[in-house]
């Protein structure tokens, strides 16, 4: 019995692209094997991208899957890896390979495959299929019910995926009278604030159940709404962190599984992220993967000289490069000075595509005909903008990306499809107002750290945040304090707190029912968004699921 | 032992609206009482309104729910009706009133209460979660796992709520061993064409394992992109259809159970609609709880001259009055004569408010700064619609509705934020092109049946579909003929064939990749329609998820 090396190939695949993601297989399989590998373990579902959501109840689907993942087994060995064990994802059905299978054959289900001499040698079925928050596993797949154990190279390694260790029971506390080497998870785990740690622990319970070090593989990228952040690990059979790949990169993290009764090998760790720094790389991998895997080069988005837009700006730069955003500037006679030229600098800055496009010829040709005042005419300005944006994306071929925030989105403080909601991606679609301007300062600080240019205009970070749609108009006018109102949504909307808790808490109560009307009547406004990735523990959009049509108001 | 009247309260809730749907509870009651009724029933989830969705994850929901509940017995008791027996649905929790409650106490329940004498005689929760299409009960309840079968007037009475029955085994399975003499079932089954038969069938084979009659009450009304058709009836142990409320109408349906050995007592059954009849007043049925339950009074939408919008004001009409549609011709340079003179003949017809807003001089302006050619010069004007609407919606306080049909919604061929897919509601969103024209047939029939004027103009339905957003367009230039493209949508949308069974089907391989690779394509236009209700099998909503992105294409 000899050291085992083995591989955790963290990529970044795409839903439904099986050919490409079978493609990513064959030569990260390579890298892991060049570097001495006998196993390499890939992310929950490789083959199909995750979460595939409906497509795994389309036949079709299922079968081209299979077919690439066959293929798959073939062209490792015709490689000239056969030798290597390969673990990788993707939807099976139920009863494959069971000549006992009972009758839900043919479900589909969540299952990670064992790939070695050009042939699938082991199949196992993930047990627990989560059915909360963002997931829906347990509408589309068969759970599993047997537990999995491959040799490789003489040792006993456990196979389990994802949600299997999250809940007690299941297949690894079947597993600790097996007597496993080393227990690997494939997962498809979302980036969410803090849950690094969450992980880990996990991981360091389980380690401790099967008396066996544990290696966790993660995918990385964006795919739709949610980001994964890789940062797979290895923890010893005592819960030390052996290994650790860095977040939001590809990662091939080596690590060798000793000789048992021998020292634990240490790996590489990552140093882990500041807060901040995490988030930011959250929503720039977000961005990123919907822009690259829906065919896009570049974006469009109005720059108002206000910080959401020149935040959003700053992590398109980031994300696809500041050549690749195209910035418009849509000023009207409510305009300051400053808001121009804040939008210039910021585009200078970034090295972005600035074009102006006054409002106001526009503004009037619809006005001749209505005769708007009030919301309705400043609705009016904000929905040209929105005109315009869509307008220069068809002629150009740019995504539109929109800089609305989470707290604007969800107390209803925006117009709908005007230049912050319009588009098909919302980089800040889950972070509020205050972690806006925490997200810009931290931006300008890494920047002066490395001697560079900060991003963001310092004016956009400093002046009082308002929509510039009538005169002297500021934000404050209409909502809470931004640092009041935020904490008072964290406790009503991701806690699911009540008036009754939120008064016990002290706070104001004009203020609390302010807050909570309008989120309550903001509803149907959240579902005009765009997509936007996932940050914290509760977004707006798959991971919360509310009536439109409500009369529910807090008691 | 003497006959027990039922009465099955078909009534119409509102999400949230507890204080709302208990007063109809109280009012409904009394009606039984008047009418004779030992036992009145109302549908599943009454005082909550139903689905709920992820408000049963709100402690301070199910607080208020429970509240309403313990005021809703003793007012019945205070208004002289503690002697019948009223069977309501609430969200509940696990374990309420079990000393020996399990771990899960305290998770919500989709609950039955039989309230008496002015106290909760006693709680059922439902078995049966369902968790595919629209469903997502297994992500928000706990199930329950007692049978329940209560004494009313010396008979007994099991009780189940709307999936216990559709699932085999059960509680329904549990019961025949009790001896029940009638089993009631609340429900919230959301309308789909065709399902009435299935429920009823479904109800013979329940009534023939329990030995006793099946008595069916079911929630009418819109709810969000549900419509809930009623139609409850009751079935004798032996199948026979002895009492059936009519579709579309709350209602309250009485039946004798007559003595065990005596013959059945049959009593009223509603004739059944005809097919496009039937689809006709769930759509009316949806916009018109949309607009109710949301507080509006008046809808506006675009009135292009062509059939979609034409049918979408008939139905706009028919929900709410003609005298509550704003209709707004918007002509173009390409708009056609007939076109504009086919709006105003629509808005005679209907008694709708006729307005007529020019495009060009707003189109001029923003090409004055846009030079825009090709589909973004057509997209041009048709957001300019758009934008059109949402001022005289923010002006006049009217909802905007969106014609868009499921046709172009599946395939793309639309633009995003045009008159056609702004809006809160979009009727026709589940009814593709060639039932549009078989609705507005039907519609036009029906009024000359009556001697009334037919609503849409017979050159609305006769003339060939486009845009109009250049010269000479047509649709057809664009899409397949729409009876072959609607016949491949509903085999590779509805039934999820793939590409080899399409064209083993016999269709045309270039369709097949047209249609194919639109619909793949459209995913995330989708989902900037409006909500719209749900007529068929599988509508593109709740019902259906898929990744936005996915570059899975049919091999």
């Amino acid at each position: 019995m000899t050291t085992l090396r083995i591989a955790l190939a963290q990529i970044d695949t795409c839903v439904g692209d099986v050919d490409g993601n079978a493609a990513a297989v064959l030569s990260w399989a390579r890298r892991a094997a060049d570097a001495g590998a006998h196993l390499v373990v890939f992310p929950e579902m490789t083959l199909t991208g995750y979460p595939i959501e409906d497509l795994a109840l389309r036949a079709s689907f299922r079968r081209g899957a299979e077919a690439a993942l066959q293929r798959t087994a073939a062209e490792l060995a015709a490689a000239g890896l056969g030798d290597l064990a390969v673990l990788v994802g993707t939807v099976g059905e139920r009863g494959q390979g069971d000549v006992d299978a009972p009758d839900d054959r043919g479900l589909p289900t969540n299952q990670a495959v064992l790939l070695q001499h050009g042939r699938v040698v082991t199949r196992y079925d993930k047990h627990h299929l989560p059915n909360y928050g963002v997931f829906d596993e347990f509408r589309i797949f068969a759970p599993g019910d047997a537990t999995c154990v491959v040799d490789v190279a003489g040792r006993r390694v456990g196979v389990v995926v994802c949600e299997d260790i999250w809940q007690d029971g299941g297949p690894v506390a079947q597993m600790d009278e097996n007597d496993v080497d080393l227990l690997v998870v494939l997962n498809g785990s979302p980036y969410e604030e803090g849950k690094g740690h969450v992980r880990v622990e996990l991981a360091q319970r389980r380690a401790r159940e099967v008396d066996a070090p544990v290696a966790y593989v993660n995918l990385v990228g964006g795919q739709d709404d949610l980001v994964f952040d890789g940062g797979s690990f290895v923890v010893g059979t005592d819960g030390e962190l052996l290994a650790g790949a860095p977040q939001f990169v590809e990662h091939l993290l080596l690590w060798d599984l000793a000789e048992r009764g021998t020292a634990p090998v240490r790996g590489a760790v990552a140093a882990p992220l500041a807060p901040d720094e995490e988030v930011y790389r959250a929503i720039v991998t977000g961005l990123a993967g919907y822009v690259r895997k829906n065919g896009f080069r570049s974006v469009v988005l109005g720059l108002s000289g206000g910080i959401d837009s020149a935040l959003t700006a700053a992590i398109a730069a980031d994300a696809i490069g500041g050549e690749n955003v195209v910035g418009v500037s849509m000023p009207s006679s409510f305009s300051s000075a400053h808001s121009k030229d804040d939008a210039a600098d910021l585009a200078k800055r970034l090295g972005a595509d600035l074009r102006v496009q006054p409002i106001a010829s526009v503004v009037d040709a619809f006005q001749a005909q209505l005769a708007l005042e009030g919301v309705a005419e400043e609705n009016l300005q904000a929905r040209v903008r929105g005109v315009l944006l869509m307008a220069v994306s068809n002629r150009e071929g740019h995504l539109v990306i929109a800089p609305g925030n989470k707290s604007e989105l969800a107390t209803g403080y925006a117009t709908i499809y005007d230049a912050g909601s319009i588009g098909g991606f919302a980089p800040l679609k889950d972070v509020d107002k205050s972690r806006v301007w925490a997200l810009a300062r931290w931006r300008n600080a890494y920047a002066e750290a490395r001697g560079e240019v900060p991003p963001i205009p310092e004016s956009s970070i400093t002046k009082p945040p308002s929509a510039e749609l009538r005169p002297g108009q500021l934000d404050q006018d209409s909502l809470p304090p931004y640092d009041l109102l935020d904490e008072v949504l964290d406790a009503y909307v991701e806690h699911a707190e009540g008036r009754a808790e939120l008064l016990a808490r002290g706070f104001d109560p004009a203020v609390v029912d302010k807050v909570v009307t309008l989120v309550d009547r903001a509803e149907w406004k959240r579902r005009q968004y765009p997509l936007g990735p996932k940050v914290t523990a509760l977004a707006f959009g798959r991971d919360r699921r509310l009536p439109v049509t409500s009369r529910w108001r807090e008691p």
